[in-house]
């Protein structure tokens, strides 16, 4: 089983941006610890401040994984290609957030992804990322 | 540890209605096993088609348990006071949607009680209260 | 044959409430007459200004009747859980209105219940209802 | 006792036109129908796609006959001219759809002409014109 | 000097009409006496109820007159096809209205074919064409 | 000299719900001062989470009081049914507000009900039921 | 008979602001020209930049003159004020435009003033004022 | 103590304007019964149709009055500029209407002013200021 | 093969209507030079200014030939029953303009036929025609 | 004659992607059998997920070619950018799409490039881009 | 070389007015400064709470200035009349803002003023004024 | 004190771009005379046509100089991920526009960058850089 994790732009910076919306750690602990707990799963990450190389990513990934977690970041918002690349992959993608979108302002509220996407999950930190992957197995397995 | 799962409107017909949307296999039929699957947790159930009820409900645990996991249904997308009653309770609440609320009718996309819940859960099925619950053990513990 | 009737809030107050909206006969008087006049239909009535309980029982007859007569007055325009109810069950419903909505206040222009009913019949004084259990009667035979 | 029936645009195609929306009976046929069940009442007819004429018809038999029954089709949405050609009149209107309008696109939810009917009657099929007679002779007699 | 009169849909019920918002007088009796008072004026007068005979018209009357007055009625608030018309010709266009337009519903206050008419005139009772004559006399000489 | 205070969701929790936004007395201590200081008027009070049971109280109360004082808390700014419940009875109905509701998130702006209602008092804490009070003492006396 | 011309903000400028659209004749020269072309009336003449000037004046002249030429300028948009003075006086207003608002930006389109004053005349450079006059003197007389 | 009464625009008019909306009573009148009925508080009364005059006051009387009560009128709707004044003022400031603003037109449905005010009280007639005097006594003691 | 072309209002006056933004050739010279250049297919003619012979024209065509070109100018952007009859009848339609709508007034930025029209082109003066016939022979053949 | 084709996000899985939408053929087939169609015509192509890139390539081929025809996919509808590189170069744009943009959902009704390009053809497929080339030819030569 | 700088509402209040925002310098002090740093430029200075003086003055100094440094406070959202002043004189005025208003209330987001200033410079606090000062001197020298 | 100024898309095509907007000198030019003006001042440059290549460089800038001087073009409009990049740094954002944005288009009018800015400096061509390098230095020293 082989899951692609990709993270839109400023998710380089976890741990560092904003600490009290997004938390103190890295993306890169973060995984680490992740990659721990699913001995059986193989974990690919990808993280990029451009739009279309997330693009590039959920192309390939999206033909070759069996399931995506997407952090688009600030292109969650309004990124009409990014949905399009989703939409053209067979691998089912899930939308993730560490911050509470909902909770923030008001143009955050709305995702031009999360309608192509399998589901979403919001507010709950890095462990958005588990939670995703648990539903990744569940669906899959 | 103890958790209330609280359903809405129409929950009380899962596997009955828009099986297409909502899946063929009852709430109770899946409790159970949820139940089976999480021997060391206290899950209460409750299910009310009436909105002052689902408030009741809100109020009454939201002081006596570690979390709630809410699908409040068609009320998700008007009710103030439902959102007042998860802001006046110090019990975390995640909401949850088995469908993708995002992929539906457009008054579906903006919910009124996300903005005071802990976190967002949707799309998963019946898996997106197991997901729910996973996060309130992670958070709590 | 058989035919619920629903009527939602402030309905009991028919012949009382706004006469010149509504008019001065009770829902009552109506109702004997209209029994009267189509002694072959079991013709079933419920009035609750409760939203849940008009959930409920639209559950419980969209099962068991043939068709369902449904007037849901001031929730009508805003209840998503209501149109749940009709669209979960196999009866066909039909929404009818006293007075004619559309010539009113503008937050009575729109309903949230028509897109999933049969058809809508509005404006003709308690007459709606005759016409509406016409209509059932020509859709069902 | 005397009633003016008008359809708008496209309805002469009733029974060619989109028929798994309008079904499949031309309007001639039910209208053959609606005579022979309503032997003491004139029934008249007049279809144009000409929004202009539309209002001449019923300037017309809006001061001679006893009510008028009015599918304006694709104008119901949009036209001023006929809605204060409908309140220039003595005769009741009855607005009157095939389909149910509002369950279809957005454009179709909103008519320039219910406010100045007697009343609205959409989503029965062709049955939709009967209600409006039955309607009409309940409200003149 | 050659003035065109066209006036718009329903405006030949005029002294029928509504009269508490048009006045009780007929446009006949109006415009004999407009004649009366402009002997050395040519007024020519054109009424329809259809839209693009009203085109016609101004495409006509807008190359051969030195003005036109046009109250296209219920078309003012929605026709692209008169604007486009009164653009593509040389004549001056004076749009006037019996009534007070701004004082009635939302949908009449705003118009399509004020940005290419010379002026408005509004809210005079037939008044308002006297008026405008008086401002294309003024306007030519 | 009768008058009703009805309390809508959430506002049992007062003194426990955002202290910080509604105070720390509970609503009976309150109206245990407020009887004091109002010995000649009798004051009775209901409480409900259900939005059909303030129907119902209002209903009721409405034909037998001489005035209401309602906060409708999250139903004031979405509820047709209790509007149309205050407009269908004699009595004269106070909107109050403990918390200045036009300070806040911007869905609480807007009252569903001020319009039907004799007058708003928003903003005092509990001091606003007070003010209500003497407001339908000097209307009524 | 007297008449009040109130003129507003800028029109002080008539004649060397934007000459192309309000051209380059100061209102000064123009009213001694419309003195001379009515000797039987009354005219007097007031302009202020400040809103609570023209309120005054508006409230003097509307209970002393037999009705009110008004060019409010950029107030008209946005006055609810003025709009308020109008309403309060027995006096009918006129509301003029030396320019023809609708064809210009579209924060000119809309009048606060339109709905309470008699009729609007606008587009006709400073014969709109004349042209108000007449409509006065026909209206009085 | 020391109490500003601050009226705006066309409140000067008081017992001649609108009267079926206002009432028949004059402010000085009205403001010598609340003087007789409150010996022991200073109330200040100023009124101007200029809402610069209104800011000025605002500024004046909220750094020397224990509080401020403001009927705004007109600039109620409008005016960034009085409600950037109130909040630059340490006095608190009640937002009165002797009319129920929210059941006439619906730009009187929103106040710039009442976010930044302690509270607010409409639709009591003169009553209205009564109230208000007697909330900010009850604040301030 | 037979290709009907239906041009809509004011399209009579190419060559003299605002010829900066549609040219200075008429409509027949240009449509002479078509048939020149398409000498193996029929090519039928047809302008009104009426909205409702072009719907007329539609349905006809619309059964008999292989495809319609359809510049419906001012109607394409509010016409409701000309979509209804575009999408009644079996023979593709393809959209044209001769200049780029989006390029003018907001209000041309919507078609109302778009959505149900096989394809679009606009922005090519007359040539547009010529690309529509062009891809029509591609579709068909 | 040199012409650049540029192609947006997602169009390299032209083929694969929702064949029902786009077709079943790669772009790169359907180029070479444009290449053989049009021998005396230089066809430069380009392809890229990147915003950047797309912009890029049109301030480049702007100066260098004939014109462009341009597919930006779904950077269509939001970019700004690229509309200011359109903008900034000498070269014709033509902007094509191979589905019918207005039929699919709203997002993609309107477009940010439209305004700035020569014109607009969509829904044809990739014939789209022949159309264009056939354009383009016929307004340079 | 002369400048005017003009002050709009409760800009008189600065060092006093909410000073978390602007900072607790008074203006008077900060003009000194302002004075002394540039000693060959005469800045002239106006302050005032009344909309239309703040027109008077930008007419007077617009015609004898070199330019305008104009914060007009709460006016710069909603004032039609002083951006047409600034229209109608000859001197360049440029918009400056104390804070940065695009991070604060939504209202203050849209200026009225912009679209006929020079530039517009916000954030700097009084800083904001020399470098519209230095813009000044360097667009004129 | 180290300064990046940071270029966004169609910024390279300066001088060559729509000369009548932003002018005729390079930016390169330009910068050789604020380097020269600027001796103590270390200046570096950057210009990206790509979105993410802009975050990067603001997210690594943005820790290791003094302030960031940005021009985003046309992604100031709509890009939520370089708004976040500005928010994740410690460096101080100033926002240039050569042209005054807000007298452009409307979508040119709000800016997604301002609200995390330290200030917008727009409309004085070119020198809107030297006035924001002088604003840094001023806020720095």
């Amino acid at each position: 089983m082989k899951i692609q994790i990709i993270n839109g732009p400023n998710l380089n910076l976890l741990g560092v941006r904003e600490p009290e919306v997004y938390g103190r750690q890295s993306f890169g602990d973060y995984l680490e610890q992740l990659h721990a707990d699913n001995p059986g799963i193989e974990i690919d990450y990808f993280q990029s401040n451009v739009e279309g190389e997330i693009i590039n990513k959920v192309q390939e990934a999206g033909f070759e994984c069996d399931g995506i977690i997407l952090n688009a970041g600030g292109y969650t918002h309004t990124s009409v290609a990014i949905r399009d690349a989703i939409k053209a992959v067979p691998a089912p993608v899930i939308e993730v957030h560490i911050s509470n979108v909902y909770a923030r302002e008001e143009f955050r509220h709305h995702s031009m992804l999360s309608a192509v996407c399998l589901g979403v999950i919001a507010g709950f930190g890095t462990d958005s990322y588990r939670l995703a992957l648990s539903a990744l197995v569940q669906k899959i397995c």
